[in-house]
């Protein structure tokens, strides 16, 4: 009986908090699929509430899916089916959106720029142009750091020379860049800190090379400081995985002063921040300045990943690294042991694209035209979906996080599947936690696909939906 | 003392064998560094030889780096160093001359095609094509098994249309394959079998994993079976990374009874089978017989892994991997993980190229080229170096694999040293085993760089090097 001990807050529902205690309880196994519940007398004695509040409790559970009452017998626990079903089903319908065999969807599920945006012409002449100035060259294996001319331009153009271009190493994308830097510094039990909630690729990665993750939790300006530093002296931790603007899928973004106060952390403690720069080059408010961790990182802690798939071309697959010099040599073995180089092809693509200043007019283009969008899908939440929702706004980035109002006795696994049937698509929050349950009234809504009229539309029927 | 007990054999000379053994010694650290051998005087005795020999087998110790003698005291233990930097030398070395940035070296570390046969223009058009065909959809993330259009392809023009191509997994390259399937199912502690010695880009991936490595002989015709049995008669093996055509380093190509019998073997042992296909398109002997493991696998037991880098263009970074059915969705997840999806323009161009009928005729060309070279390599092999090297012909591929004779007093590792000075750059054996020491009789010589005449001098050079 301890385990359903609650220490009651005042902010929620004394029902809502039963309900979600004990969800938590099955969510974690220590209440067994099929367990008996506590009988509603025994429960609301031992927590001092009345037995309505239980019955209620136990209605919500009942509704959610997550406990199944059985006549004359008593309530029991049921794991969520959808919930182990979920994220096959996500990654199915992701796909044929994102493949394009999905047509006349609403599609909120977007995390990189859309087609309608790849600047195809003048990437096309880019091609040609190497082709006809390199020739076989072109094809040959690069050195496992990449093309120098494209490390080069990155130094140069994106960090304005500071970097020593032998220290980045182009990589496959994000995703490739965390898992070569995985490989190269995490081992088995090493103990590696997400926020909360996170990018599931990340999340991935660092469960395949059998880390222990620890969760910080996200506020509207980077993690909770006081809950990291009381990770931190508990546990030797070895790497920190943080998205420093329009974090996915919070769309929350760290504060400089926040960002120093981590580098002295790391520094302190001893540990090493992963930064995935996911959007950066898309701010909507001249307030918010742009310097990642690693432009302020005066230790040498940090382990800087830019994708150029998100914001130019997700098919080119080009993405870069940057170490700290004393890792500089085990990244790069990493990545020879992940697939030996990046197409060379492309690098020497991209490189011509960068030093010919398409790059800039492009990055331009891409803010005037997402920003638009961003004010109208801001718009209409609020306006269309203000009581049901809560949220923040981002100012930059391509998506909104929303956690629906504990009034409303639905989640987002449910939501998502009823907007599904009405070719909308969202994603829903549970994909973004080690312990999916914690997301199960969140929902993440991406502008980066959906126009402006679908954006209307599409937000009129989750509204009805959330009645 | 025990540990230097050795059952001499009678096809090699006992100073050697002493020698050899205590190489091993030392290597596996049964010597420590530093450590004092017994003096000449207690070995002789113990082993029952000449203290002649005894002398000679340290002298040769001492010659080859391996141990130390202080005048007065005795000879002691020393790792040799040359092992521990020469991965690191080999690696900038093998950088500098595949990026064209060691010019009028002869280079026979080559393992994959060289610009000389890069088929530029055609695949320029076929580049073209594609975008003029796809436009932006060429750039969209592909479907995470790959862009369909190819994995069709590859079934209709390499399979006969035998295969699902729902169960072809599009990968960034050989290497990728490898990192992929091991991530997908090799957990910690596993064993793993690779053949004796192997490609070190496997080896590192399975280190990586933390996986237990346990090695098989290779013969001939394919690895030592009776060895194989007995492993897996001790071991709860879960895969066997094997090399079926022209393996690398040694050349050797499994005939087709041993591939059954190695089939048979993994379905009653329960593990199963990584077969990298690494140059079955370069057969020079019409007496072998283009039979994959995956074609004979009447279990389901092979993960076929084939690149397009090494026989096409290196820089495309395209290959691709059939799991058995079962991992399927393993694998699908394990390239998500790594690195979402390879180059949709690239994939797209390559199955332009192939249904356009160039490939067929790249490879034909291909064969014509490299046969001609392979033979000229064979020929000066067997006059020049005749009584210097022990050696096999491959009858294909792109190498050749030769022992040192244990007439002379030269590591593998001494002759690259030497070689470089005077601008011929082998590849030294010690490269592709666990235990480096097992390879430092043995060194590579690639022919796919080299050309003609570059091959009789390089060869004529090592020729002096080894008097």
């Amino acid at each position: 009986m301890e385990k359903y001990n609650i220490v009651f807050n005042e902010d929620t529902p004394k029902y809502l908090q039963i309900a979600n205690h004990i969800k938590k309880l099955i969510y974690i196994k220590k209440v067994a699929e099929g367990e008996k519940l506590p009988s509603i007398r025994e429960l609301s004695r031992m927590l001092g509430v009345n037995t309505v509040t239980i019955v209620n409790a136990y209605n919500r559970l009942e509704h959610e899916g997550v406990a199944i009452r059985k006549i004359g017998s008593g309530t029991y626990a049921k794991e969520k089916e959808e919930n182990r079903n979920l994220l096959k089903e996500y990654s199915n319908i992701y796909k044929k959106i994102n493949g394009g065999t999905l047509k006349d969807y609403i599609d909120f599920t977007g995390e990189t720029t859309c087609s309608e945006f790849f600047p195809v012409e003048n990437f096309k002449e880019a091609l040609n142009k190497v082709l006809d100035r390199d020739g076989a060259e072109a094809f040959t294996y690069q050195d496992s750091l990449g093309y120098d001319g494209l490390r080069k331009s990155i130094n140069n153009h994106f960090w304005g020379g500071k970097l020593d271009s032998e220290n980045i190493l182009i990589v496959s994308g994000a995703q490739q860049g965390i898992d070569i830097a995985a490989k190269a510094i995490i081992n088995v039990n090493d103990n590696v800190l997400v926020e909360k909630p996170t990018y599931s690729g990340a999340l991935n990665v660092f469960k395949s090379r059998r880390a222990n993750i620890l969760e910080v939790d996200m506020l509207q300006d980077g993690v909770d400081v006081n809950m990291l530093k009381k990770l931190l002296k508990k546990n030797k931790v070895k790497c920190f995985y943080v998205m420093s603007y329009f974090q996915n899928p919070t769309g929350s973004t760290y504060s400089i002063e926040k960002k120093k106060e981590i580098l002295n952390l790391a520094e302190e403690y001893d540990f090493y921040i992963i930064e995935d720069d996911y959007l950066s080059e898309l701010i909507y408010d001249e307030n918010i300045e742009y310097k990642s961790f690693k432009s302020l990182d005066i230790y040498d802690r940090v382990i800087y990943i830019k994708s150029f798939s998100k914001i130019f071309l997700p098919g080119i697959r080009i993405g870069y690294l940057v170490p700290p010099i004393k890792f500089s040599e085990a990244m790069q073995n990493s990545k020879v042991n992940t697939d030996i180089t990046t197409s060379s092809l492309m690098q020497r693509a991209l490189d011509l694209y960068i030093n010919e200043g398409y790059w800039r007019k492009h990055i331009k283009l891409l803010n005037e035209a997402y920003k638009s969008r961003y004010l109208v899908m801001e718009k209409f939440i609020k306006s269309i979906l203000e009581t049901k929702v809560d949220f923040y706004s981002p100012r930059g980035g391509l998506n909104f996080y929303l956690r629906i109002s504990d009034k409303i006795a639905m989640d987002s696994i449910e939501l998502f599947n009823k907007c599904k049937k009405y070719k909308v698509i969202i994603t829903p929050g549970v994909l973004f936690y080690k312990n999916s349950m914690d997301g199960d009234r969140y929902f993440r809504l991406g502008f980066s696909v959906a126009n402006i009229p679908e954006i209307e539309k599409g937000i009129q029927i989750i509204n009805k939906l959330l009645q």
